[in-house]
């Protein structure tokens, strides 16, 4: 089993950890060496349930924070080992998992070592699946068998976010639109009805469509609404007599997920719709004094996360969630994926300064 | 080598042939019956190009007939051997290449060994590959090898027709339509353009399109435009950039293939559009005074042929060319394909009637 040195820099973490391949559904290798790394510790309180580790304080503070990252990735694309790259001036690691999201990882097993005894209580978690259908994320299990370990005040994800706060984010929904029709030979079509062209009026609804603009909480976050796929016929000389429009409708957590299915159904008055994937937004949360404080001391201007993440989870529980973690959000799941250094020691140092109490 | 009885009854030659399987590809043994059942007669001369066998008589009459069926049918479907089945008091013959169309090549058997003498020569034509790529058809190769055996002044197929008469055929053309656009998360679409969007006024075009009755030297046939797939989508989290309308245009034979293109392309005016098929149709060739005379012989009310088939191919090279053959073209290709026994007598007497002179 490859050994976790936790006093090696955050880069150098970065690289042996994203050096252990952890695709979802084999994270176990890479679980094995952060339980034992963490075990071995002392001050922490150590909980696993298959591939998810939790890591507490337990000083009496008067406040919780849970500081949560996922340890698994996308495929690797021949994107493994990582490399040392400079771009434009700017030193890199590249590789699969720099971005999404094992830089961020890396800063928290550092600083999970390092402080011992942190102004805050603190809840640690490196958790399995989160790439893949929610039902396998490793925290819908640990909210199923331990949900007191998700008691807390405040929550960060180390998600990619370009080294900034990203505060909430949008509701994720997914739905088919179904369109019928009637089959029959194409030379002679009038014998059926073509599920394609009954299509259109669909289409033209998207195409006409003006996302919102929503402010929540002081940050504005954009909507959208798109075909992502769209498929129908049988073969080249039949009538087809079904078409099917997958639409994705991202929604400003202003919306509930219930809201954004009525939206949708809306939308698409008049046609057969069905909501298959329901995920409800997050709200910012950046009005709780906890948050303030810590938006305080990292610094920067927050920003709203269009993207969904776990975030939404701990929102949904009551507990005021953030984003931030080094890298670009852009370059997740890319084959060159690759995360600034600069950026890693950056949220190494914010973390560390707010929970030292700096 | 099943052995076949050119004097069985045209019922019992079509069960037999039928219960060769011959699917496109796998026609050699039916071909190697036919050589030999026909080869024996004496009164034929016979070429073999492959699987397609031509048969001539030489009598020195005024005007040669061609009298063509293809003897592939489209896969089984657990349709075969054949039965005997009753309908409504009807009674049909039921199994794969019932209808399409070794019903009508068995009554082309039966007669080619009856008829040593009839008023016309006749060059007998039963060839291979119809069912699947035109350049695998039996006749394209023949027509590049031996144009010379298509010399005839009038030309029958054997193709369902519900035993009338039925005038040239359609042209058929399939084009893709296709949008481009640039891939994005969905999270953040408008970074993006949506190529599945951007589909919406072509399927609206195709929707609101009207199609045409046209009137050709009597026959009037439908047009039709449709379309017949649609695909576009990477995955459901990625604006789309690309989507692909695959559509089908059924012309009247009153228009060029160049002019059926020339519509679809102004049809589709702004977007990309790649012909990717493309068969001119064929006129009736109804005025021709043999056409005449034999379809006063045949009886019946001519009617157009909607379908694309081979008559095109003798139209394309001079020879007015007809479709007459027992089944109902809509159950071709169909798991309940059964011909009437009915038709399969009348068309056989209406074949006699007219090659004897009566």
């Amino acid at each position: 089993m490859p050994e976790l040195d936790l006093t090696a820099s955050s880069l150098d973490l970065t690289r042996t950890i994203c050096d252990i391949p952890s695709v979802s559904g084999d994270e176990a290798g890479l679980a094995d060496a952060i339980d034992a790394a963490i075990g071995s510790l002392g001050h922490l309180e150590v909980y696993r349930d298959g591939d998810t580790i939790v890591a507490r304080t337990g000083l009496g503070r008067a406040q919780r924070v849970v500081i949560a990252g996922h340890i698994d990735t996308v495929p690797i694309n021949q994107n493994l080992p990582t490399r040392d790259i400079h771009n434009d001036g700017e030193a890199y690691l590249w590789g699969r998992g720099t971005v999404d999201m094992k830089a961020g990882v890396a800063v928290q097993l550092k600083l999970a070592a390092e402080l011992a005894e942190p102004r805050v209580d603190i809840t640690w978690m490196w958790y399995d699946h989160e790439e893949v259908d929610a039902d396998l994320n490793g925290l819908t299990r640990l909210a199923r068998t331990r949900p007191d370990l998700f008691a807390g005040d405040f929550a960060i994800l180390g998600e990619p976010s370009n080294g900034t706060v990203e505060g909430g984010c949008n509701g994720n929904l997914r739905a088919i639109v179904r369109t019928h029709g009637v089959r029959a030979h194409s030379a002679r079509a009038w014998i059926g009805e073509n599920a394609i062209h009954a299509a259109a009026p669909a289409l033209g609804r998207l195409a006409a469509y003006r996302p919102r603009d929503i402010a929540v909480d002081g940050l504005v976050y954009r909507e959208g609404m798109n075909a992502v796929r769209i498929s129908g016929g049988v073969a080249g000389n039949v009538i087809p007599d079904l078409c099917e429009i997958e639409v994705n409708y991202r929604f400003a957590p202003s919306r509930t997920a219930e809201e954004a299915a009525d939206h949708v159904r809306n939308v698409f008055e008049g046609f057969d719709v069905d909501v298959v994937d329901l995920a409800p937004g997050a709200r910012p949360g950046l009005d709780a004094p906890i948050a303030q404080e810590f938006l305080a001391a990292v610094g920067g201007e927050p920003q709203p996360k269009y993207g969904w993440t776990d975030v939404a989870r701990f929102s949904a529980m009551g507990v005021p969630a953030v984003n931030y973690g080094p890298g670009d959000p852009h370059l997740a799941h890319h084959d060159e994926e690759r995360v600034p250094v600069a950026q890693i020691d950056a949220v190494e140092q914010g973390l560390r300064a707010w929970l030292n109490g700096g």
